[in-house]
């Protein structure tokens, strides 16, 4: 198992959970509730990798309840078991399938403790864990090797720490390099070559796609906790900077793209929209503007975009734009001037003109709204328009994102369709007359197997199955990415089984006639993929 | 005595210092020193008055060092009780003329105790705080008395919690009126009308000079521990906003002009210049600028001076200027382009351009630079020249300030003038010839009850003794402000011997002779004077 080399890295990265919490005891209903020893280091790593980004790391709560032991203990060891095996009504998962009942019974007693805030990270402590692997100027003038690079995939194999990168014309797995524990997206230099990664462990991954095999050349942990990465891409500023957030610290990091020094830091605690302070105020989502100097930097708790400028950081301007709890994920318009939001426990979409560096529409989408990489086209009856899916009904929103040539438009629901189950992600290319989107989040293999496809002129949705899946895999099937041509699309199939990890799979479907094209296996929790053409060119 | 009431204003606000720490125990050197009850109310309120503009609120050390306890119960009881009363070789005042024998006892000890983190303060909880005494359609449309309110000083008396309103043509005190404890600062709306005073407990307080008497219209605590405010003046949102900043919790708050109702408030929380995350991250200093719809925030232990543009609240843009630490005062050029403020532990001047919003310079101008409201004037040989005196040695320090007449003058040391013993402040007028510096942090009153006046033409120093001041006062000289004329030249007293504060006065010079021309008495730590004319005109 991956998971038990994850934990030795949180601890010898210092997270100070297992040392601060002391006292004897075992795991069992008790008036002081205890853990030590590897009980306490088991609980801790999994209550980081399963719990912690919806109840935070200080369990004070964020987009789940609090985990503190004045509610949780009097909740009771039993309650809180059959709560964390069997889910709730209220949007928790159900962890049955995932956890097994020794790691349920420790997490029912580890939230009965009290919690420990982790330590702060300098700079200083930032530069202690930095490795620059390959030197800029050792780093390969040409592609070292002859596929056409520019077609690759390159895709987060979340439990394994790793990112497989995939030839999209032959199909084969050029390698699998080690980055991160569960990357959440992995963002490109201008000419698509490197590409970084962010770890939830908060270790930030430059990736050279033109060695042979394609290699990390550079690492840095900017945080012990975190989400996203960014890349400078404006003007004289283009692949000068990388952005790094952190849920914990909650700061975001600036460093040199290059080699991945760290150079600023800047915190984003504050308050959230009802004037409250936010201790854990955590960088959810990074993104760079198209066409301005700035980086997009949102802080989930506090519903705030920071549009970050780049052209000066000693002098470092931020537009703080005031939006919604809790900022999830985003996309921008075709344009590349508007940037969409999802603000999703309050089931809007945000949107943001990049240009004024003002929020310019607030829009109320339905159940939790996830667009993960977004999807725009053109609809007959409101031009350009823009989609989410939601976490929290099956439904797919489309709005208008065109204020200057649909004014009436835009930021205004144009239409919505039904789909089988709630969805994490969609997406589209303007060579396909289609959108594709998942109902992973729905809890029947009938549905999170199959992937629905909506006519763009139609509207009319076509489900497609994700076909030889055994049942014993517990398959689900998750994120949509267009090849080079906009002519194939892949679809990532988890095996979420006890003992299948590895059985995962992307299932190549032709876009036109919908029927399965390919299958490239053995890969462990394929999640994102991230076409280099289509992201460094921005396609969808 | 004042400070009673003081103690109680603190905990009626919910100050949770003395509730928080628990135990019983008398003061006395032991392993674990403690505190209840009156002793621990009582060492709470000297360590707040006293101790925490230094030290800090949570005793992490900020200019002072740390106090916490694994430090200060090595030194011991015996030991910090003697640094207490006589101070230290590297900048520690003696308090044994400020506290008794019995509240040294108690300091010592509580330093050895735990400190607890205050609570934070909502928008919420500031509403709750919030009083509109006068509502703004209630107010007179001209002055209800025939006073030269234009020439009014609008005065602190510190240790009183009250601002004295003197009529400069007639030396009478027209009256004094309750505000936060130990106010720092009062800044005016445009026309000189209204004052707004920001106390060391968070109260912010707006005054109406126009009523007869003048008096408070609207308060409203946005901290528990603050020290400045300001107002914006700029176009449109002329007299629109009030920002008020907090030591505890470290941040601002924008606030209706009007009304001083609570509409947003920001975190100052950061990192320093070496990338070390500061939890105390204090607002030292606001200024509206001159040139620009913005604030300056100086953040004290961060070194960063933000430039907050107060146009749209809701996108809320900040220039995040970088400097050194531990900004403290500052004030503008003559044009109201360039802010000059003392990152006073560092031993700079920093430079900002208000207009590009950008950092132009540093100046090291020797030890601890304190310039209070500052000095503008032209020097015969470098053209214009802002100076200040130093809390760490007798000296003023004029630099160039004229970057586009005198380039190579600009942000450089002019000349320096050595006097008899550091000060806190300095000031001049255009229709003087002179500028006047005080000696105020001098220990000997040989020398702190002397006020230095220099030529502008010859930077010849004259010594004016501020004369008749009765030993027991233990007085010391501070502070010197025009009249509207510039003829006249207010200089504070303090008379700070037990049982003499309300002996203290305002010595008014005549400033072609320096000779005494005046003398208001009966006022307690009279200490900032506020020239109406002058302030609202940014004469100096």
């Amino acid at each position: 198992m991956k998971r038990k080399s994850i934990t030795a890295g949180l601890l010898s990265l210092g997270l100070p959970l297992a040392m601060a919490v002391s006292g004897i005891g075992t795991a069992a209903a008790q008036d002081h509730p205890e853990l030590t020893g590897d009980d306490l280091e088991r609980a801790n790593t999994i209550y980081f990798q399963r719990c912690a980004g919806c109840h935070g790391t200080l369990r004070r709560g964020a987009t789940g309840p609090d985990l503190l032991p004045e509610t949780s203990k009097d909740l009771g060891q039993r309650r809180l078991e059959r709560i964390i095996a069997l889910g709730t009504e209220g949007g928790m998962n159900n962890f049955d399938g995932i956890l097994d009942e020794e790691e349920i019974t420790l997490i029912a007693t580890y939230i009965q403790m009290e919690p420990v805030e982790p330590p702060e990270m300098s700079i200083a402590e930032m530069k202690d864990r930095w490795t620059v692997f390959v030197q800029p100027e050792d780093l390969p003038t040409e592609p070292q090797h002859d596929r056409n690079w520019e077609n690759f995939f390159v895709t987060i194999l979340r439990d394994a720490g790793q990112m497989g990168i995939i030839d999209g014309d032959t199909k084969e797995v050029v390698s699998k390099v080690d980055t991160g524990y569960a990357v959440h997206v992995a963002k490109e230099s201008s000419d698509g070559r490197f590409w970084y990664t962010m770890g939830r462990d908060g270790r930030l991954s430059k990736i050279d796609l033109w060695m042979d095999p394609p290699q990390v050349t550079a690492e840095v942990w900017i945080a012990y906790d975190a989400r996203d990465v960014a890349v400078s891409h404006y003007g004289e500023w283009q692949d000068k900077y990388v952005i790094g957030g952190g849920y914990w610290p909650p700061h975001f990091v600036i460093t040199d793209a290059d080699t991945l020094e760290p150079l600023k830091v800047v915190s984003t605690r504050g308050y959230n929209t009802d004037g409250e302070y936010v201790h854990e105020a955590r960088v959810a989502a990074l993104y760079n503007t198209p066409g301005a100097p700035t980086f997009l930097v949102n802080v989930k708790e506090t519903g705030q975009i920071w549009q970050v400028d780049y052209s000066d950081i000693d002098n470092l301007r931020v537009e703080m734009i005031e939006s919604k709890e809790f900022l999830h994920d985003g996309f921008f318009d075709r344009t590349g001037r508007y940037f969409q939001i999802a603000a999703n426990f309050s089931h809007h979409m945000v949107f943001v003109d990049t240009h004024t560096r003002k929020r310019v529409g607030m829009l109320n989408t339905g159940e939790i709204p996830h667009p993960g990489p977004g999807a725009n086209w053109d609809d007959p009856e409101c031009g350009p328009v823009a989609g989410t899916v939601h976490l929290g009904e099956g439904r797919m929103t489309a709005w208008g994102n065109d204020p200057e040539g649909h004014p009436d438009r835009a930021w205004q629901t144009c239409f919505s369709v039904e789909t089988d189950g709630p969805g994490l992600f969609l997406r589209t290319h303007p060579n396909s007359p289609h959108v594709w989107m998942d109902q992973t989040m729905h809890p029947e293999p009938d549905v999170n197997q199959w992937v629905m496809v909506m006519n763009k002129q139609t509207r009319e949705l076509t489900p497609v199955q994700v076909t030889d899946l055994p049942a014993e895999y517990d398959a689900v099937a998750t994120h949509m990415e267009y090849n080079q041509a906009g002519d194939e699309v892949w679809v990532s199939v988890w095996a979420r089984g006890r003992g299948h990890l590895e059985a995962g799979e992307i299932v190549v479907f032709d876009d036109k006639t919908k029927e399965e094209k390919a299958r490239i296996k053995g890969l462990e929790t394929p999640t994102g993929k991230f076409n280099v053409y289509n992201r460094k060119k921005h396609i969808g």
